[in-house]
């Protein structure tokens, strides 16, 4: 397999939402980014001949398969980028990892703690040769986070006492809304706990730079038929509308987590916040290029929550887009992974998040979903 | 015992920040709202006599006395308000009703669920004599928070799917900062649990039309030892620094509550949030005359979480004050109460909240306390 | 006339608005600060006898005056506060200075120039004698407005470069209001340029710590015929609706100002914004408590604009009121602006804003009112 | 020359900040919209041979020229999309109109009023013959905007009473910032008037759906020498630094306009309200997503300004990109830009903004430097 040792061939699954946001990073990132190595899109597979061969033309990409297996083993696929649903991301991931492919998987890792086990596991295996695995917890690459994350691992915020975190979604309130493949057990593992708690569990514990140790949770499923997407008849939604947990962290922090869909008024409400001893950050996805920071240290006089723009070129990731004030958005928070993600092939490290990273995300759903089904009874994680 | 009809005596308990601010209503209310009876402050209560004297002269009240117990009994007074710390409420407030004096007792109502039930007990008794107890959660009054009940009220949120309620503060970060009353369970009860999270607790549940079945609750005490406010000496902080929690409401709502003093860079910052099927509201004490709403069977097009500023003479309160868009503030609060005390005297009614309500938050916050001891597991109301 | 030397008599001549907020502040502002010489209320006077008695009653002046001649002969008074209609400030301020009483004067100081270059006359005439005038910019006195002054006065903005400031309101937008003396040239001289535009611009010159040299400005009545209080006719509306200018300081800076009364959505919407060399402040009558500052030494990485909560004890009037982070709001300026007055006259100080500071300011209005005469050609103030 | 009509092949001029803004948009437009065309990116043109094959290489262009000529009569340009400094914005779009390539010219349109009417009259005498040409002015394609012009155009505002527009920055504040081509009067016309204010300018117009008649001004220009870039020497700045004005609009409605480099603390500060009789909107750059609303015919009991999230499928431009409530920024409004014009050409009609428009706003640039330069005296627009 003789191949351009500058170039790195990307290979997709899926090209729905994901696979939209996904095509969009890698069609534009050498164009913003000086890349150690130049990816290049190969192929995209989809098992709808006819829907991935009009999204192939669409998002970008040369050529399409029907069958993820051949993909993966094409020549010219030196990566392959996981959009699919949860419920095939560790077979498509662990047989690309071996067949020598580095794989960028989309969160959550998996629907369960098992297949995220095997997934990290995989992923151990094949890091000695050079091989190497992401997880897409695509939110810590929002400049604001970033130079949040930089803050507190400064100890600008001193010892953490309090981490609240949510993502208030509200677009399942229509009773008429289908039973899509996200409200089946099966397929989506759970509901907005993985869908949209996954995020606010990931952002959390990542900015803290601590790890939940326990928890205590709610779960609710407020509308519990709905519309088969066929039409009338109606089938049982199998996973959460929202789910509600309070956390204790390792170093002792207290942290307060909610998860929903029924959050009238919000979309796409991800806010993470952290209280130090010496200050405080918050970042919302409402106001993706600020950052809220708290310097407790400062003149009494003049102390406040400023609102730091991160666009500056002195910010991460900043430089490489507009001059100073000109917004981005949600999808460069992709442009950023993939970037990283190619940076850290070329350097031979192990990317961050790694699936190790997100197989400890699961074993915090899973701890809120069994705390939920014994009723709100503490729960400790990963055991 | 002769009294002018038209008039209302009244004596005072405590001196200190409650007294101050209770004290400028009685000293106003007359001037801006038409009352059934009006007040006349008769005569404050504390137990060192030059500070009472001092204090009498400052606050408007023409005589002081320092046993609470010659208050009660005076002829000129005919309402007894009581702003101690609430080791003593139910003491006082217990001799009050049964010397026939109505009472307002600040919040908690009491640092025991036992006490709380005799108080309640006492108010019952009382209540076929037309003497009325109310207790004191004066954030009730803020003319958004009653607009807000209003609309919720209409069903203008159609069913509640979430309530989420903190109260955060920040004035115990200076681990120098001396072990007062309030940091003491003896005479405080608990900590910030009873100091802010009363109010959340109680907000929440007005405003939802709604009660708390059951809680999972975490407190913490980070900074366990303090310097004694006598010199150089420290002593054990025996009450909550902060406490979080999930409940579910009986109407199945998921709530989601906090309450810190160790949240950096908050000061008074009480927040409440329902969110409906029908639609959401906001209230923050920061942005006192704001409401915001969010009516979700609007246009599409045009939805949104709106600012409604709650000063204009159709709105709870506010014609008794300034003209439209003049701000109010956290002290009208007090004076919006002993108005709505006064009214309900006169017409014969009950105020609200009342004694049992008073008892209610205290069994919510009684649950707390034991679910943390248990290490977060659930625990049922008043059970 | 022998009296009290620790007390000062005042004497009030008007009871609408302005003697409502007045009566609240006189009421109180003992209870909080503590004042070098102590306010006794002494009568109110209006020229309807049955109006003024009840509000005599109501706002607690122990009596009353149906012709303000009298008020200010009267032995106990020693203040006079006149809060009537502009057309007669002159009158009754030089009346009051010349029979030797203290006077507080609403803003504007009055309709015209020649009254306020009058006015400013007396004051200084009677100056020498230890007899004070002041006039009432009240906005001067919100916490965050002095804090403000204090930062730039020290340097922390550097040369200032911009000044904007507005004043929106919106309560003439129904066509079907009546035709009140604010609007009508002979009583209130102006619209929203004298009503709200004064404030701004005394804010304006206050904080930058300069003066408007010259301005060009635009003024409209788009409502020109508006119904007669009495019922069915209708006639004209001899003042502006709206005034917007242009102007330049005497140090350079360029000034941007807005008076309106048609700006729908907004009420009482004051707002004021210095740009410096080094810094910015931003205030807002909205967000009462708060004030927004840029600091353009800071850390490039995590400059922002912050939001100073001013209501601790370090700031100013802060430590009389309530416990940090306790919202005060418009009625308490009133309280602060009458401490001062108290201060200066027991210091045997001219107290700020002077009458000629008031006479300045309508020199201002009046340029304005010239350019906007003249087609919005350039126009010197005070030439 | 025989083309694929299915196909636009694009010539770009200029590759700094603007060349790249407009190349993302031609290399993404296809992933998102359905297009009556697709764009072919063909060749971009820089004087700097090296520099402009790395640019291509970069933003994806597969040839490059050194000569614009020689792009212009390219066989394989259809369309010239002018990224230049304005002093050859005229010279390149004319002649390019003039060899039948429809023209995409950055704004402002021109330096000067007469080269903007000559590009105007080239424009017209094209467009007989289906050639089209557009003027860039790029935040009208903001989908927030897009939505408030709906909502004016369908009268929901009523008559509009006040018009504020302004572009705040603050990038020259260090006067160590060398003497770019910005600041040359030469190059670039004017300064903050041309670069910002014409932004300004073009949204107030095009929202209130009116032009400016006449204007009152003030510029400055704070830091008159600024180090020349090659090094030590200093040469004269010969652009304003910032601009004041005050507006009539031809409907009655006032306008207060303000752009400048030197509003510490805002970067990219361009905000715009509109004022009507039944309501208002605002829509700021810093919160690209939003739309601030007041409907002044809803109860009066619930009014208040509402935030808008423009960013559901009902809403302009939004469906094409990611689901509803997540953010896109400043590089879209190109991405629509280009989307628009593509639909204008396939449909045979002339694009808005079109050169006449470009040229009006040039006529009130001018209008703001006559004014300025005869001492802020009213001036007509365009005579």
């Amino acid at each position: 397999m003789a191949r351009d040792q500058d170039v790195l061939g990307i290979g997709m699954v899926g090209y729905a939402f994901m696979g939209r946001a996904h095509s969009q990073a890698w069609r534009n990132v050498a164009s913003f980014f000086e890349l150690p190595r130049r990816p290049r899109m190969a192929a995209i597979c989809g098992r709808d001949r006819e829907a991935v061969a009009a999204a192939a033309a669409r998002l970008g990409w040369p050529a399409w398969e029907t069958d993820w297996k051949r993909l993966v083993q094409r020549d010219d696929v030196d990566l392959v980028d996981v959009c699919t649903p949860g419920s095939s991301h560790a077979e498509i991931s662990i047989a690309a990892l071996e067949a020598g492919r580095h794989v960028l998987c989309e969160k959550p890792l998996a629907n369960t703690v098992e297949e995220a086990r095997a997934m990290a596991a995989a992923a151990e295996r094949v890091a000695a040769q050079g091989v190497r695995a992401m997880v897409g917890f695509n939110f810590r690459r929002a400049p604001a986070v970033a130079l949040a994350r930089e803050l507190v691992a400064a100890g600008r915020l001193g010892a953490i006492r309090h981490v609240r975190a949510a993502y208030l979604g509200s677009h399942l309130l229509d009773p008429e809304f289908p039973l899509v493949w996200r409200l089946q057990a099966e397929q989506a593992g759970s509901g907005a706990l993985g869908d949209l708690g996954a995020h606010a569990v990931d952002l959390a514990q990542y900015l803290a730079g601590d790890r939940i140790a326990g928890v205590s949770a709610l779960t609710e499923t407020f509308v519990r038929e709905r519309p088969l997407p066929g039409g009338g008849a109606h089938g049982p939604v199998t996973v959460d509308d929202a789910a509600v947990f309070i956390a204790r962290f390792g170093g002792g922090a207290l942290g307060s987590f909610e998860a929903t869909r029924f959050a009238t008024g919000h979309t796409e409400g991800l806010r993470v916040e952290l209280n130090g001893e010496l200050g405080s950050v918050v970042w919302e996805l409402g106001a993706f290029n600020e950052l809220r920071l708290f310097d407790a240290t400062e003149d009494p006089a003049t102390q406040g929550f400023r609102r730091v723009q991160v666009t500056r070129s002195v910010h991460p990731y900043a430089a490489a887009w507009w001059p100073e004030g000109h917004a981005i958005g949600y999808e460069h928070t992709f442009t950023h992974e993939v970037r990283d993600l190619l940076e850290a092939i070329a350097g031979g490290r192990d990317p961050v998040p790694s699936f190790a990273d997100g197989l400890q995300v699961q074993e915090v759903l899973d701890a809120v979903q069994r705390s939920a089904a014994s009723g709100a009874g503490w729960t400790q994680v990963g055991k």
